[in-house]
């Protein structure tokens, strides 16, 4: 990390610049689709009554409608028909990764740009859901599902209805996080698609185990995730404070579903949130998420995280679980079939740091970590 | 308010649309500059180091760098130079307030698009402060002074350094507020400006007696207030929760200086924030804020208020104290003398509604709020 | 104040003493009951349905048992039967302030105490209310109905039960707060019954303004404040943190019931605590509290607050509207009827202050504190 | 468990009881002194100067006084001298267990105690540290050594200065922890000390694998964990809020020190408080916690745990990291020589349940937990 500059917390930062690959994307010639952020998932369940039980009495997001073919269901903060989709079907997946973008007329953009790349574009004028107008959906070239979509019904926007909230709102949809084999091509992409990389995590090599990237002014709409994919790793949620996401924890042991926590609460490394996650009934990573800093000017700088540091991705040095490395989601083709699986083309997070095992430092000028306390030196 | 939407929270929401003005600063054929978010503002301060002691040891701002002129202040998330520029002289006032675009190429816009409206602008490539570099400044259409930079110094973001994080951590710049005589015309000007309005507080005659817009994704980056102006109301620091601002209020009285607590703490109806009102040693007003709401969709709903509505400036209904609508901070021209002062042209809020004083309803179906308990109805 | 140490928070410490008096209650020979703290508050409401709606759906106390006649609350932490008693009545009154005792023997204590003193006592071996048993309730020398009971039945204690919980929980009673013209007389007769003295205000002259009193090891179970009496102060609720109380402020704003909000939140200077004061739909004053300090020791400083300064009941300095002062609910004889009020005997703090409004100090080293942003200074 | 209530939130209660035990420490005939709460803990370390720099510059506890030989410590709310003293010494140990008592005459009733008991008693009128005067040193049956006093200088309690208070700030010393080999001959002892017992952990042969005691109306002033003991395995303060414990994790993440974090921060199931286990430069444990509830009733229900319910020691089933059952701090004899260490002699709650493992059940009646995304599952 030569060409980067040490800062006093222990990461790199640098200028933003197109993330070299040898394995590319080409670069279409079309322009992208300005997107605004992500906006919504949807997420195909294998027992709704169950997932709305999880989503909507254990985490409380709002029903703006519901049937028995589909629940829509919002944050409090959110005025647009939903950010998440629950949809039954026969295998847990992923079904859209969906963006709105700026203007009605960036769906002639998308369409442009993935047909460009050879990719399977479908378009209808009255949306793929229910709440949405004009929506593109694409396969794209790493192959997620991902939609485009400007039309959308308003709902009221919750915000101000705070004898509505409970002690663990969640009140925005913050980000998704996706895994695949090649974080550099992925990442590279994401770029030509018109995202802003914001932080990253390599080795002394250069290799790239995941990659944080926007459009609005957080840290992410998105991170690539190293690891065999296209699988969908979670989908995050905001909440305003802290002990909002201590409380979902608290309310989950009181329920005695303490097994859906699979990892945190901790503080990232990346990003600088506090953080939490869980699994829903179908296995579906959630994260719940607060206070990233904002990203929004054009220089924004890259913050770059050695691999061995041990605070990278918990910035207590607590423990990654396997799971969290190895379980992912799959994801649908746009028939609603399984996109097959690649396996990871670099080497893997988990295998060069096994978690917060004693593998990675805590002071990078330490010989020796064996003294510490952590859970991995101790297994 | 025929053409809005009344909300269950008991506001109105529509679609932004241009404010009407019978008294409109010319539209500019020239675009405007690209603007990305409020940058900082320089103070005048009487006595710079009673200043320091207020902005540093109290509030804890971080400082980039100081000398007997000027002392350079920077939020923890910061990674340009400054939020604040404190520099002594004879009468308190603003003497900029500035804002980042969105590359070098802005400034020449800046420049035609205020030369046309024949403000008097200036450009110094190596800047007016230490840390930047090329900006113009403008005496604007409203008499405010306004900078466009897009060149400035980067410094360490400080957001991982919790060691030096107090309390009270203070982590973005988050908005100025300016006081204007025709808020209407102030507002459209910011539009054409390319300003977003997200809120704003009217009558049932359509006086509109404030307004807030923005170019970054929350509530505003600047807000317009009717009164004797051109002044500057106050310039907003957020935090990361609202435990944070009531610790500013603690130490504040643990420092016996509590009579800087001007109003507040409380949760604002507009903005939905909350927030703490302070005066400086010169009575420039600092709000400490947090937690306002994503405004970043293109058809971001407009919210409004209703004037008599007693919510609409403090949720709760507490009262606002009378010199929080009266009093402002003078600002400069270009050559650093104090812009004369206009009255208000329209209805004052505070004459209309008295704070949280009776003459406002906390629900709109009462004929009667005499039974609550409030202090403007028990003086 | 000579006789105390003047502290570098600006308040005084002492060692504890019998308060002196020149009207005393004669001090029985017979030893008071053990009293281990402030358990319940029986209230007369003149709509139990709109008191329902208060302290069940707004303020979520948890509901022991109902029925036409009397609702049973309690909070999340408690387990025996209730904290509060709400039965319906034609005037709004508290019907008693109960405290329960070490054992079934500190009973008999009971009686003989009062007795001496020649006060009304009555027995019931099956308790006044549901869920206790054996009980004492006397007409105190003060005026103030008030019962001893051991016998309980024991209910949940709900504290893990997070899923029940909001994000305003109320987690325990804290104190009571009764209004009485005398307040030295009352205090010296509080200590003879086996109140502790944790803190107090008063001026130059000795004259006392209010005191706090304590068994079990917080600021208080009961405080005495000066004005006319016998009347209800208040009864205050705990909760876990800060923004529980904020969240209660948020909620009463969303219902449209901000009236509610009588004065605060703020920060007492008295007990440390972070506060706020509601009316119930009668006007009786309700306390949400949180974090005063350990008490315990038997050597526990006094802390002796000066009358004139203004950081003593809000250590932020904000104003303390006139009702707080003046308005308190009645109490009931044992029959049932109001006990009639006697004027305040001593000079009153509202008028030697008024508030928060410049009569008093900030900093007592100043001459003037014209300069404050205060609204009492501003009125 | 058959004579226990089930609760609803999965363990049960009981109304206190002897504790019953096969190897009992003889009853004296000798009341036992009134102790009012634990009071402090003096520490050996091994290197004074790196353990001020945790203590001090890390955990903020303030200062009363130090020396080459001695470095007095306290938390914000105290009053008395201190609740720690570190001293410097060749084996890292713990030299006493300090409790204050009701009054002076309690000395005697402690030497009366322990010497009909057999046990080395040494008094010093002056004290054995700075700031106590008259005091009390056992060697306690068990092999701890333990200190009762009464006076002790009165130092400011700083409470109310804010402006000193860090976001971490430590307010009160909480409790001790005590390993050793026999938890009901222990628990019973202190039942003859006055201790009441407040929780414990046992399994289906009524094995007791840890029980909490108080004296103050917390859930304890000491715990007894079975272990080979006598061994000191945690001093616990309190913090106001649950973000001032993750605070503190932030700041250790920032000083590169995140390996001084063994075990949290979580949600106790035990006592309900909010918890974080540090580990001092010499490997002492220190608990920061916050939000246990009210025990001071006399009839305060005795709350049971399963050993094998993964929520008992951590309410989210988050693992406990094995180093926390098997490693804790020698403590001396009234010579300053490390008492030898006995072996448990019950089962190990460790190697039954090997932290939240998957030997433990998340739901009583789940036949296979083996779905849960745990840590323990996953090694």
């Amino acid at each position: 990390m030569s060409d980067k500059t040490l800062t006093s917390a222990g990461f790199y930062v640098s200028a933003e610049a197109f993330v070299p690959t040898d394995n590319p994307v080409p670069t279409p010639s079309a322009p992208p689709p300005e997107i605004v952020r992500c906006a919504y998932m949807e997420i195909v369940v294998t027992d709704l009554a169950a997932s709305r039980a999880f989503y909507v009495d254990v985490l409380d997001l709002v029903v703006t409608e519901e049937s028995d073919d589909a629940i829509y269901l919002r944050t409090t903060e959110e005025f647009i028909h939903h950010n998440v989709v629950l949809r039954p079907g026969p295998v847990a997946a992923v079904a859209v990764f969906a963006y709105r973008v700026q203007s009605p007329a960036e769906l002639d953009k998308a369409v442009a740009f993935y047909s460009e790349l050879g990719c399977r574009v479908e378009r209808r004028k009255d949306g793929f859901t229910q709440g949405i107008g004009d929506a593109v959906r694409v396969e794209d070239p790493l192959g997620f599902p991902i939609e485009f979509f400007y039309e959308v019904a308003h709902v009221e926007r919750l915000a101000w209805r705070y004898d509505l909230h409970t002690a663990g709102a969640l009140v925005r949809l913050d980000h998704f996080n996706q895994v695949t084999p090649d974080v550099p091509r992925a990442t590279r992409f994401m770029q030509d698609l018109g995202f802003r990389v914001t932080e990253d995590i390599q080795d002394e090599h250069q290799t790239v185990y995941a990659a944080w990237m926007r459009r609005k002014s957080t840290v992410h709409d998105t991170a690539m995730t190293g690891g065999e994919g296209p699988r969908m790793h979670h989908i995050a949620f905001a909440t305003h404070e802290k002990h909002n996401i201590l409380y979902i924890c608290d309310k989950l042991g009181s329920l005695r579903l303490s097994d859906h926590i699979e990892r945190g609460p901790g503080r990232h490394g990346v990003s600088n949130a506090f953080y939490l996650y869980l699994r829903d009934p179908d296995g579906h990573r959630i994260e719940i998420y607060t206070q990233d800093y904002y990203t929004g000017d054009p220089d924004n700088p890259v913050v770059t995280w050695d691999v061995h540091d041990n605070q990278r991705r918990d910035w207590w040095g607590n423990a990654v679980v396997p799971s969290w490395y190895t379980e992912a989601s799959l994801v649908l083709d746009l028939d609603g079939k399984p996109q097959p699986v690649a396996p990871r083309t670099d080497r893997s997070e988990m295998a060069v740091t096994i978690g917060a095992d004693g593998f990675s430092y805590t002071r990078k000028s330490d010989k020796d970590d064996s003294s510490e306390y952590k859970l991995g030196n101790q297994l």
